[in-house]
């Protein structure tokens, strides 16, 4: 029915017939075009495709930058594209010096070099990584007016490859199921974070590839903890070292950070778990509308908890919603396309998109999830995003 | 099983116990590192991790670069890496300026601009690409010794966003089924070939994007005709025009060039399909192993006729075979990873994988595939891939 729709509107044909289709070769095919390349780059017509960084002056390296999700189709992040997220910049590691080292409490300490942990047994997994602090721009009082990517941008998806780290716990001879591991990085910063150890012997890995070839620089070459479904800071990069604890390390990013006052007194911490969400990337700000358009509302939707079942979308402010359609394969963990045909007729919309993942768990609308949460919120922002399309078709991002 | 047995042989540890586990700080976490980029690169220590380009010298940009499947994990490839075959360079096109026209027997002649197919519904989808000259080496008399890559690498794997064909036959009013579609390339070579008007309302779409970005140029930019599961050579880049016709173009490259004389004196011509195929890349060439280690067998298999169904990894040039792990998830027209575990003796061995679809189809032994296709067979090389492990542990690449 979207099929039949999209093409009753005409929205593609010039309308031009008969075309002379042939005799009419482009400058470009004139000459010989470019030669092979070792690296492909994107187009240079492409150049604004980046990544947008957001970068504290005053500390060295000590920022993020925004993966263009307006820019981007699918499922899967370019690695140049994926998300940073960097406490005290980027080191330049040297494989053939740096090694993991695993130890603690019931382990036998053993350490690998890169070139050993290259030969063990690897798994593959396409997985979303997205930073806990990501989208907390929905905190604000006034929606800022901004690319759906320089807000929500700190999240990507790829196929990482790595050893589980199971094998390399079983290899340390670590019995125990309960109790803390804590992942240190080899940066200037020294990142470390605590994990339960559960969660390690579940589903981790040490993340060797990215989409097919070594981790870049920026995502942890060369090598970083993989954490399913958790919140980014856990994917411990530049991997170094892991101990086997009874406590969790309480450093500053689980305590100064990562913990929040909620109303009523209580604090979160160790909160762990991207819940479900949606973002619709097109139609969205920048984009301009005509009357009678027809376009595709379309964009992710990902659950650290597991598959995306279901994603409604609204185009009057959540009074009422359809079923989008999903594209397959519908992976968990993993973002997964939406997308449901919508033709405008020229009046005021406001359009949102709503994520039901496998447990049955439904993004909330941003007012229920201020209400929970309250005034000290900061991290795990994942409510319902709004655009409105305003009467002359222009499109601005909106709380309702 | 294969991880208790990997463990015992304790490949992994360096058997200090215990490691002073801190207090040694790598250089490069003693100052900052480097800042955040707009567009991310490998790691510098990767350097070699390139296609390898074989042109010839005397047709400029005529030629192929490899995917270095030696170097790679995963069933994702890099778009960087990912394979070219061109025939007279890389056009560099302007996309306000390239159009792609629809016209033909009970066409409607239609013209699409670059800026309106992207406002069309997009499907995504993970597909191999294989060019249908991949692996021809294996024609030779000697078994050429050369990397998995430059042996094997015309072949990649990306997920593909783009309009679905059909969309576009649907919209200039194509209602027959049968007969034949022309696609044209924008470049300095103008390559036209042609494809059953069943495929193309089947399963094809106009790929716009590639894992998640833009097309880069050598894959296209800023369009190429994809069709799933056929040969590379029909997936036409920097696509601009689609010819409705009774019959093919019967142009160069389906008559002088994928056109084989067979036994017999029949011929093949338009053989379409890619016959499922599966390679070893570790250990391989290049690798070197010492008695007792533990090793993962492993590689990637693929059918342009839907999903792996089986792949069976042998150790003693065919005479056994055991069923590899497969990677899920298991995608039709898509690289599925295998693994099998296993322990070297330090006798000679010859490593095999065969992959079976969801045909039925068996990948054929070598003496096989060279007794059905002749003396003069070039295209759709598909056989199993040998590879030795002689009693020093080098390996080398043999025909069995």
């Amino acid at each position: 029915m979207g099929r039949r729709r999209f093409l009753q509107a005409g929205v593609g044909a010039l309308g031009l017939a008969p075309l002379v289709a042939t005799g009419t070769h482009a400058a470009w095919t004139r000459t010989p075009g470019a030669p092979f390349s070792n690296y492909g780059q994107p187009a240079a017509s492409e150049s604004g495709v980046i990544r947008w960084i957001s970068a504290n002056a005053d500390v060295p390296g000590n920022g993020v930058s925004w993966t263009p999700l307006q820019d981007l189709v699918g499922t899967l992040t370019p690695a140049g594209l994926h998300f940073e997220r960097h406490h005290n910049g980027v080191p330049r590691i040297d494989p053939a010096l740096h090694t993991l080292t695993l130890h603690g409490r019931d382990a036998r300490a053993t350490r690998w070099t890169v070139a050993k942990l290259l030969r063990y047994p690897l798994v593959s997994r396409q997985l979303f990584i997205e930073c806990g602090g990501n989208s907390n721009s929905g905190w604000l009082q006034e929606p800022p007016q901004a690319a759906v990517g320089w807000l929500h941008g700190l999240v990507s998806c790829s196929e990482w490859s790595g050893v589980p780290l199971s094998l390399l716990l079983e290899e340390a001879g670590v019995a125990r199921r309960h109790g803390w591991l804590i992942a240190e990085g080899s940066d200037a910063f020294g990142l470390h974070m605590s994990l339960p150890l559960e969660k390690a012997f579940d589903d981790c890995f040490i993340g060797l590839y990215q989409n097919g070839e070594r981790l870049r620089p920026e995502n942890g070459y060369p090598m970083r903890l993989i954490v399913p479904g958790w919140e980014g800071v856990l994917h411990v990069k530049w991997l170094t070292r892991l101990e086997v604890a009874d406590v969790p390390a309480m450093s500053r990013n689980e305590t100064a950070r990562y913990t929040e006052l909620l109303p009523g007194g209580r604090a979160r911490q160790f909160s762990f778990f991207m819940e479900a969400k949606s973002l619709i990337t097109r139609p969205t700000l920048g984009d301009a509308l005509a009357p009678g358009d027809y376009v595709d509302i379309a964009g992710i939707a990902w659950s650290g908890r597991g598959r995306i079942r279901r994603v409604e979308v609204s185009v009057d402010a959540g009074r009422s919603w359809q079923d989008a359609e999903l594209q397959s394969p519908v992976l968990p963990l993993c973002f997964t396309r939406f997308r449901r045909p919508w033709r405008w007729d020229g009046r005021r919309a406001v359009l949102q998109s709503r994520a039901t993942d496998a447990t049955g768990y439904v993004q909330p609308a941003r007012e229920a999830l201020l209400a929970a949460r309250g005034r000290w919120g900061y991290f795990h922002y994942n409510a319902v995003v709004s655009w409105a399309v305003d009467e002359d078709g222009f499109i601005s991002h909106v709380y309702v």
